[in-house]
């Protein structure tokens, strides 16, 4: 079985000893973690190996691109981030996705004067079936919507992915209204479920490989359960931990070499946000994400990285083959600046850019590590997803918090609507 | 004279008697600066004064505009985060802006395939004119140009921005080749230059109104003058120094509630890190910018705000009228989630939830602060750049730090050039 994703952790600064030291609470965390898997309490890392959900999603997906070429994912959070991120990486030849998040006047204008509804369908995405900014958008939506196709067909339009529960108001509604309802798994939280319908099933849509998605994710997985605290998911896991807590690094950059991952920096910013950021024992702990791309942020933020506080970790994600490659032509051979790179590859720069990151911080003294994943290919990314995902239940179990709830956004949320209906 | 930018701090959780202490420093700094802006060595606070200048970049726009329907910017760092910034708020009837920045192969030739020539120009903005991967990109580009329209009359599509001096390749190139030369400052750093021909120039290709850019930036700049420490960007330095140094609150987030200015939140990140985190007497010192969106964000980053740990100053920007207004229909009026949005407005539920999370913030002791516009405008845009550099100023000085040079980034350049001339 062949790995799609590796790690690289030489330059974190940590030493054996340290390592040896966290050890038994890195394996105490796997145990914990894979007991409550065992009880059905870590849905999400069997996703992976759920291909009778795999198969209803497809299926589901071929029927919306008989009839559509477009579809428009309401959703925010962990109801988006995910598909935003596959659609970012992999494209797809099928159907155009389009993302409406933010309930921003001007982008939703924007949107409403672009869509031809004949060929358009619509992924409404709450887990809870009651949020805020996606009921909002997409009670504006639906009426364009009706005021195109009529009252009577507009259904056949719409897909509500939500809980298949009577305490989700989007699901009563789609019980009156008829609409398809693709099921939000009832135990995984929005952050940790892009490896079910509510990130496969646009990602399908789009015409992506979810097969190939989720059969990177099981290699990733069936390698950690094996390895245990030899895992990337622990390794990456445990050298956060220890930065973190013993070197007060609070800060981890995640800096991707493609531009095709900036999506997915986001996608793990709020993972390693919301699980992580919590108070325990009355005490507020939790690291702080940061997404990076290279090389373009070596012209904005390498400065700090390098020459600021030594508050930071960085870890870089390298392609190490990319789909397309670039030769440079030769020219102006008598200009230095332009002539040591005539013949070379854009890829060789991009190699090249990140190695002397690394160096440079490594000559700083800042701790690096490096994801190096084979190509942009569904196969990574769902290593990448799984990867992350277990990190985080692995950083959870060792700072001692839950990962899986969020107390600290009810009370905006509160404010918000009480404000709201006055 | 009307103010497009107001700042209200009083959730910043600083005493009266804390910026007391801080204002004869503050009151120091800003004579620091005047003196050597008197002395020609500030000239980013006189470019809004710089009729001059702007009327030779309007007149090359209009010869862009009358041969061309797009423009692709090839730069990076501060040579394109301005001009992305202001063409993602404002946009431009006139002609199409594209970016060029990584030396990534799949976005590269992504681009490559979209190109029609005959309607394209293209512009490389390179203050040193030695800049690795803006250099790359161009050679590329500029193959691809001459395979389409030949060699004789590739030059008329290309405007070069860089030092009009001897000492940049990029200008002896473009003295060679006859391209047209919007001179890049000379002693204005790249992440200060956007109310430069670097900024403006892309702008007024693409018909945003630079007047009103510029017109925006002067009545800011004017009222800095005037107010001295009570002016927008001394209080903004003021209390994000005091967060830093007092509190330890050394992460800043700048939280726009609006879709629009995602890239402004790029262009402030370069801003504040590469310009204040330095060494100074040999400790590595400087905040950590953070990038978000409202109200996005919440449901990504909210919980660690609201509980992780109290190193976070958050900076919201309101923008006080949109210039779309959309209205939530009334449906689902038996559904409670429903039922009190109904007829609202989304950006009614924008404010509100900004409102909310300032809230929750203060509930949970975190500081915070908002800055409001009138709207997304090209004034407003332009007090908004203006002040940021006028507070990092401040932040330089109260900091002791030169927040005009980046030693930090030379270390990584020179190794990869190493492995590149390998």
């Amino acid at each position: 079985m062949e790995s799609f994703l590796t790690y690289d952790d030489r330059n974190m600064r940590i030493t054996d000893a340290e390592r040896r030291s966290v050890r038994k609470a890195v394996l105490e965390a796997h145990m914990r973690i894979e007991k409550a898997r065992v009880r059905g309490e870590r849905e999400f890392l069997d996703l992976p190996f759920d291909l009778r959900s795999m198969t209803a999603i497809a299926r589901a997906a071929r029927r919306v691109q008989k009839r559509f070429t477009h579809m428009i994912i309401v959703g925010i959070g962990g109801s988006d981030l995910g598909a935003r991120t596959i659609w970012q990486a992999l494209g797809g030849s099928k159907a155009t996705l389009t993302f409406a998040s933010n309930p921003d006047p001007e982008s939703i204008s924007h949107l409403l004067t672009s869509i031809d509804w004949k060929q358009t369908a619509m992924n409404v995405v709450s887990k809870s079936g009651t949020t805020l900014e996606t009921m909002a958008i997409f009670m504006v939506l639906r009426e364009s919507l009706i005021k195109e196709v009529g009252t009577k067909h507009h259904a056949e339009h719409i897909f509500v992915t939500t809980e298949p529960s009577p305490d989700s108001p989007l699901f009563q509604i789609a019980t009156e209204e008829a609409y398809e309802v693709i099921p939000h798994p009832l135990n995984i939280g929005g952050r940790f479920s892009v490896l079910s319908g509510v990130g496969l099933f646009p990602a399908a849509v789009s015409g992506a490989n979810v097969r190939r998605i989720l059969a990177g994710a099981r290699t990733a997985e069936t390698e950690r359960r094996e390895r245990k605290c030899e895992s990337v998911a622990a390794r990456f896991a445990l050298n956060q931990f220890i930065s973190m807590t013993k070197y007060a690094r609070t800060n981890h950059v995640l800096m991707a070499y493609a531009d095709l991952l900036s999506q997915f920096g986001f996608w793990y910013r709020q993972i390693w946000a919301e699980s992580l950021g919590k108070v325990r024992h009355g005490v507020s702990i939790g690291p702080t994400p940061i997404a990076a791309i290279g090389a373009i942020d070596q012209h904005s933020q390498i400065q700090l990285y390098n020459e600021g506080p030594d508050d930071k970790t960085t870890t870089f994600i390298e392609v190490e083959r990319f789909r397309r490659s670039i030769r440079i032509p030769k020219v102006w051979g008598n200009h230095e600046a332009f002539d040591y790179i005539g013949g070379l590859s854009l890829e060789r720069i991009l190699h090249d850019e990140r190695a002397g990151t690394e160096h440079a911080l490594t000559m700083h003294h800042r701790p690096s590590g490096t994801l190096r994943i084979h190509a942009i290919s569904p196969e990574s990314l769902g290593s990448l997803f799984i990867t992350f995902e277990a990190a985080t239940a692995y950083m959870g179990e060792l700072m001692g918090v839950n990962a899986y709830n969020q107390p600290g956004v009810e009370e905006g949320k509160r404010e918000a609507r009480r404000l709201l209906s006055r």
